[in-house]
């Protein structure tokens, strides 16, 4: 396939200098499928992104999108802030019923806002309240969003000097394996903690992602999961997980923390929450942390109705039954297989991966590989992302809906890259 | 009208207690067009809120609802992050061929995330970036969004609490009119500036709403808003105006600044951006300023085509003349007339009103007032909110497209909630 | 009186560039007695600056230096800690029936360290404390000390810039006739307490001197005073009165807030209080504010026995009468008539006065005058400095035990250096 | 010996309850001499504290009290704020020519007003102002003082909660040893400072004690201090050593630091440097880092005159020749076979040792022990003080000029403390 540049002139000259996936992918798009955008010179290309965990079930799903047109033919609610509407209640129950009740879990909801760094604000916001503590513990390479409160919690340095002030009341502690094996889960932790002579303000909470998708895809261990929740319930912390990418089925079960057979105190779901790729979050937390006084935390798009209706629609179609979390793994292990061939490959020498469900890294000796191949892939018809703190991980987040052939095809384009990259 | 309570159980049982309109609006609304919402009986609601000003073209306004539905259809892009689309280059071509150019404005556009806390926080972010220092000037009564960036300059004390953590590098200084008179303007806060010794942290800017929505309606006169820009130029701060609530036409203009003859160095626009209540955001700056890194700043939904689609569709059909400007001035007479006869009903005595374009507010003596004009207008059919720090004053907010009938009837209904709650 | 330029060499090879006052007056200076300093080369120096308010008894006093000597040469305690010790509880009784009973001052004794910022340290902690909040309102051109609580409530901007770290909790207000009378006193500080709206955080206190000394001698009137203590007290505030350079008499009575009929909740006193010079320092405060933990503040130096001695002499010597205070009110009168005469002469055209006690300012219209005043003073044999955010005001600071004929040279000499800089 | 508890009235109706030592140890104490305190009973005591460090030379060291004496009478300059003096040059010349030239240490020296945490402060200051940076580490059970630029560094909790305010800008780190040998020195900091994802704030400088004195006598290997000086050197941090307590030959050598064979960038001395118990203290740093402007950071005991007499004397009496070192490290040979024996007794058991030079610590399994082991010393005549975080360590602080038999009569009343605490 060739490429013709593309007129790129307006968002050269008149966007801000900000923007950045666009300079990878030099394309303008124009409509989507499923797994495949289409650009207005009606190029090709198979999506191994979907929108950074936005859209897990792929582009303009079409059972969606039929709920989505019809709520909005019959003029339903389109902009509800934090009123009771007919959209909201439907969500809610679904919520309930689909998601909650059959997992056992007790949490209230909130609707912070439309995006998940408003999630993860009203999370630490709450934490604090609780606890009355001003300290939180985040975790090496952590992404968490980009406002005040999220980037103080967030691990990658050129994002946080963005802030433009220090970031202040954040302490990072090493993420499972980070210091390679060498070190007892939760020794320095634990002792932090335990010494009223460490320095440490004491924390109102923990927040952690399961798989860090910015990160690198970096896999927390179920007992490594376990552990820290351990911790935080003996330690008087609050145990909040951002799900925001990890979550809506992405490693498998709806949660990503289930496997690990937890309860966080504090959730954020964000991304894929709606479905369609439409703005939404959610905070969920017990209901004893409740404590909010009416308007406390609020914000103009809370109640984006349009999205409450993909949400429900995609809840009732993927999460009625376990099918979702089957055909995940399965696809997973399709990811898997191919990438024990990749990194066999002398053209892969020393690479490694990781991931669980359908989230992947490959990463390579040369820092620098990565977005070579990404580059090329993208070359090829393939969309996919580097991931890690030196964009050193190629990310492979295909749709859950993604099917086998397509993820086969987009396994070979990806070899392919890495071989003529070599 | 009388109104059945409605089975509110899931909201009162699922959701946190965070939530707040719904408490005095205690219907489950399912649809709405124009100004005329409906609830799930069928009961009919004039608005006179707009969604809080993110509804200035009405509820599913059919001309941008017909270029939403012919996009979903098509299977335009849906989420885009901040990749070229056709949507999104027909909306920056539209927004400076239509609003840029004719006005001369020189703004580079940014797309920080699909809130308007989310363009506050990244309008802060780069002018500490672009000054190197800290601290931000604002004003009494401001309000500029719940993350913890925008909070700190924020003034109200009962959503500062809610951050948890001591909300600092903000200064605020007295808004427009709020030492009545007794003060030249800008005396203190010039004084500061000038003396070396007056403990003020010299701002990297001034961040200031034309007039204040959420803090009462608190008009700024045009000769303040010139004289704050002079004091900024003169001290080497930059001047943002967070034009979220009154930009997009609220005030007559399609940027509330306008009638002042000033170019802020920053402004950032939400709410009715996207025309239709869909969550989008934007931050215009000087080009010399446009010192980002890209990637800097991101977030997952900074690219909401179909907010793009309606947003172009909405600036082509309202902006390409004078029409819309002309309306809402118009409008805004009307309204001032009826505020003129209310203020002198015995009903309202010691009653004060003050307003521009489709802004306005109304101030009782009693400052429990206006919750119970508000209450008491819902039981009748209208939809209008309060404002202030004490809740004291009635906002009244209507879309620009309402017809002169129906502001004729809401303003009816307001002046006989006011009779009967005198 | 020529002066030779001293060796300084191992000032200027070893010592840090920080030091100051070195370089304004180039000489090595030797011994001194009351109001006299010696250099070696036994050029003889009158000192109108007392140690910038240390030396408020003279130079090596001989009432002091006799009680000290006995103290060290009889191994009395040097270094005590917070032990108890005969020499600090002799202070102790001292204080109390000299300085508190006397006034009727129900103020519990804490040493917090031996200087200046120790105590406003300590006083600030304690504030904070009490009342649960982070935020101090200090006044424009406040100084209280280089440590980094301290210096958030201090108004210099170069001495603020040296913290390398934002200074934040704290928020100026301004200090009395800072606008010139043009804004009623406190109009805008009980404004952002009274408005829930304002954006300022609730103060747990507010720090003031009643006459500002580094600030350029600013006089606070006595009902500007007590309308400060009024709006503490109706807005929940401590009211800390930093008595370190006008308290231990330097305004006329011990306190210098004793005119103004106020009892402060805290106060700091240090310079003076040992009266000889020597380290010492003391947080004064009503006892329901003595919350403190055994040790919570602590610091090697607390127990500067030597300077509790001296002290005793100091408050025995020259507070169990009035007489102290009238004969400094006395000095006073003559340096104002002095000032007076100056004031009036042409090559002083322009230039103003005040003071109150034995502190005063004198401020020339040419900024940089006050300046070249003091350096031609120097070489005239008298020592005297600048004051003020650009060092714009003559500060004339003599020990209260001057003679008349010492302050009538000093005057003399003062009035010729203006004369001859004009 | 029996103990009469003396008349504490003023003590403990006037004075704060923030007093500490005194509760310990309840007498009234009045005159000393070498190591011997006389309380007004005429009790005497043996003193293992030495002034938490102040008094290595002993009580009132008939030497220094000669030159203090000497100075007094001929009216030497008491208070010299930062002029020139010549007591100031004396100890400058006595200072570079005893103890920096012969180590051959580059340092410029600044005197930042008389307490540790003054010196602290400033260091800081310093390093902020040279590097453009926040942040600063420093070590698990670290004191560096109670001023809140120094408290923010410290890491007794206790402590850290008198702040009142939320203690940013330090990340502490694991000092040696801390995590029992189980991870390798420096794993964790290195692994953050290399990783760009990690989220430290990048620090200005790492601040450490080699032996921490209030932290339970925690002492650092020499090889471990030679890493941490590697690692500030690759990392571009500057390395400050807070010598207060350790310094002035406390563990041998005049800095702590030399038998390491690093030269840090900046240090901090205070406690003995005047060898007299005076407060003085001192922040040096290599002559590059001097970039303070005149008057930066400032102070009005800055130049404490009498305290730099005594310091001259002291240096010249101690310092000329290496005869002070290898007395100490003979006196640790004593004390650390005397704690051989201790531990051994069947009493202890359980119990360890630890220090260097004259700095030793014994902690028992039962964390309440050494407080009982105080107590029942002092009954028995012995000054001797807890460390640690929670008092579970006896500290050994005998001044360097103790005797052999004084120490002798000191271990064997400390070794029946524990054995009738048993």
């Amino acid at each position: 396939m060739t490429i013709t540049p593309p007129a790129l002139s307006v968002f050269e000259t008149l966007e801000s200098e900000v923007r950045s996936y666009c300079r990878g992918w030099p394309a303008v798009f124009d409509r989507a499928r499923g797994s495949r955008l289409y650009d207005e010179d009606d190029h090709t290309y198979l999506d191994f992104f979907a929108g950074a965990g936005a859209l897990n079930y792929g582009h303009n799903n079409p059972v969606l999108k039929r709920a989505l047109l019809d709520y909005l033919e019959r003029d339903g609610i389109t902009h509800g802030l934090d009123m009771g509407t007919t959209a909201k209640r439907a969500f809610l129950e679904t919520f309930q019923n689909v998601i909650l009740r059959p997992r056992d879990l007790p949490y209230k909801v909130m609707f912070p806002g439309p995006t998940g760094t408003n999630a993860v604000e009203s999370a630490l916001k709450l934490a604090r309240k609780v606890k009355g503590r001003e300290s939180i513990v985040s975790f090496t390479n952590a992404f968490h969003g980009m406002s005040l409160g999220s980037l103080a919690v967030t691990g990658n340095a050129f994002k946080r000097a963005g802030a433009g002030v220090p970031l202040v009341h954040g302490t990072p502690m090493p993420f499972d394996n980070y210091l390679d094996g060498q070190v007892p889960d939760f020794l320095w932790f634990e002792r932090l903690l335990q010494d009223s002579g460490s320095g440490l303000n004491h924390p109102a909470a923990v927040i952690v992602e399961t798989i860090q998708g910015e990160g690198g895809i970096n896999v927390a261990r179920l007992e490594w999961l376990r552990a820290l929740a351990d911790v935080c319930r003996r330690h008087d912390m609050l145990l909040i997980v951002d799900d925001i990418q990890m979550g809506c089925g992405r490693t498998g079960p709806f949660f990503s923390f289930e496997e690990a057979g937890i309860t966080p105190d504090i959730v954020t779901l964000s991304k894929s929450i709606s479905g369609y790729g439409l703005p939404m979050a959610l905070t969920l937390f017990k209901p004893e942390l409740d404590i909010w006084e009416p308007g406390e935390h609020n914000g103009t798009f809370r109640g984006n109705n349009p999205a409450f209706v993909t949400a429900t629609a995609a809840l009732d179609t993927y999460w009625a039954d376990g099918q979702t979390e089957k055909q995940t793994l399965a696809r997973g292990e399709q990811i898997e297989s191919a990438l024990v061939a990749l990194c066999a490959e002398p053209s892969a020498e020393g690479a490694t991966y990781r991931g669980r469900g359908l989230a992947w890294g490959v990463e390579f000796p040369d820092r620098a590989r990565a977005t070579a191949i990404c580059r090329r892939a993208f070359e090829l018809g393939l969309i996919v992302e580097t991931s890690g703190p030196d964009s050193e991980v190629v990310k492979l987040l295909p749709a859950l809906t993604i099917t086998p052939d397509e993820l086969e095809e987009g396994l070979r384009t990806l070899a392919r890259a890495v071989r003529e990259t070599a």
